[in-house]
């Protein structure tokens, strides 16, 4: 894990970093030593690990929580080098989509194959990180809807650190057997016109998760209109189940 | 409107009192003096003003918000007369369950009948409530659940001075004309695995609520497994629509 670039604002630093062939970045409170509870974001598809709705909640989750976030860019995607083979099945799904099949199995066959890839990077991400000493083994959630939610169920599902989780804006066509295995307490959020996930598959992967605690927050809406009261709810839902 | 009682206890006092047919209490902080935001609180089938899960929440509004709460008894609960029409109709429910018929339809023409009586009656209640010097004439929340809901939907769609509601736990058969008149912010409860209200019947009662703001909160669990924290998500709510 090799730092590149540490700058502070508003008692929140930020420090940018590479680990192998990731580029990421690692927030903390400005000072802050010793072991705290730590929150892994996956960004959304065609955007990176600097996304202003990443930055805006990771800046929360550290100023009000001091919590230490991280997120590094999915391959392909921010500073990483274009990948030939998720450019070409994205035009294709575009062009597919376009002729009038159905968007949502698409969507999912290629979260599908991005998360073989991104499923070892954040656990080796969670590795390095974790041995920072102003991070340290503390314990750890995870936020990520859309794309984030469809590489985060089966990242969440295989990484037994992970103790809460925020997850939706996603459906059950590939990820309702890694869902099946998740536990944790999950806060799951559905946009009641999304445009991009038909409502009964994001019921149906709420439905999938097999934790004892999960809860359903849906809201009027398209895909992207989040309402701002939801990042409310999650630093408590962070605060109630990590600090 | 006459009080009957009044008790103190943990900062806030509670009044019974009666108005007309009505035996209804109210809640406010010990002391208090003025205007404050008022939520009238709807209890469930075989419940009274006082039942637990009304008493418990209502010291909450009072104890943390300084709002002030006022439950009434529907007819033929707590302290009012049994209703010899609804007992019978009640019965003749039961057996007909009992003997395989649906629920849920059941349950939605009962809920009907009584809100014809206790839609008038919690009005009159707001009418006199607001004219007291500790209560004023300020912004009006209304919280209720199962019958509560039945009951509460009616009751918003019309009573202007509602400006938020938490309903739940009921389903659209009854109520879907009145929910497509409510238009002020509402909060939503259902219970993922409800015996008495299927699933799609209260999702349609969330799809047919007019208002721009709404947020549907699931959880796992059956009619009366409400989790704790949805009362800290209540509180919030009004807070950020009354306070």
């Amino acid at each position: 894990m090799r730092f590149t670039s540490e700058t502070s604002s508003d008692g929140v630093c930020e420090q940018l970093f590479t680990l192998g062939e990731m580029s990421g970045v690692l927030w903390t409170p400005e000072g802050a030593t010793g072991t705290r509870p730590l929150i892994v974001m996956g960004h959304g598809g065609g955007q990176h690990k600097k996304a202003p709705g990443i930055l805006a909640r990771a800046r929360r989750f550290v100023a009000e929580c001091g919590f230490a976030v991280v997120a590094v860019d999915v391959p392909g995607h921010g500073d990483r080098p274009k990948e030939e083979t998720y450019h070409r099945i994205a035009t294709e799904n575009q062009a597919r989509a376009e002729a009038g099949e159905e968007l949502a199995p698409l969507i999912a066959g290629f979260q599908a194959l991005v998360a073989r890839r991104t499923v070892p990077e954040w656990r080796a991400v969670l590795d390095a990180v974790q041995q920072l000493e102003h991070v340290g083994a503390g314990p750890v959630g995870y936020w990520g809807v859309s794309l984030g939610c469809g590489l985060g169920v089966p990242f969440v599902a295989a990484e037994p650190r992970i103790r809460a989780a925020v997850l939706g804006l996603g459906g059950a066509l590939a990820t309702a057997e890694d869902a099946a295995r998740i536990t944790v307490p999950v806060e799951f959020l559905v946009q009641w016109d999304d445009e991009r996930v038909p409502r009964d598959q994001s019921l149906a992967l709420f439905d999938a998760l097999a934790s004892a605690e999960k809860t359903l927050h849906a809201n009027p809406g398209k895909h992207g209109d989040i309402p701002a009261f939801e990042l409310d709810s999650a630093l408590r839902f962070f605060s109630r189940h990590l600090a």
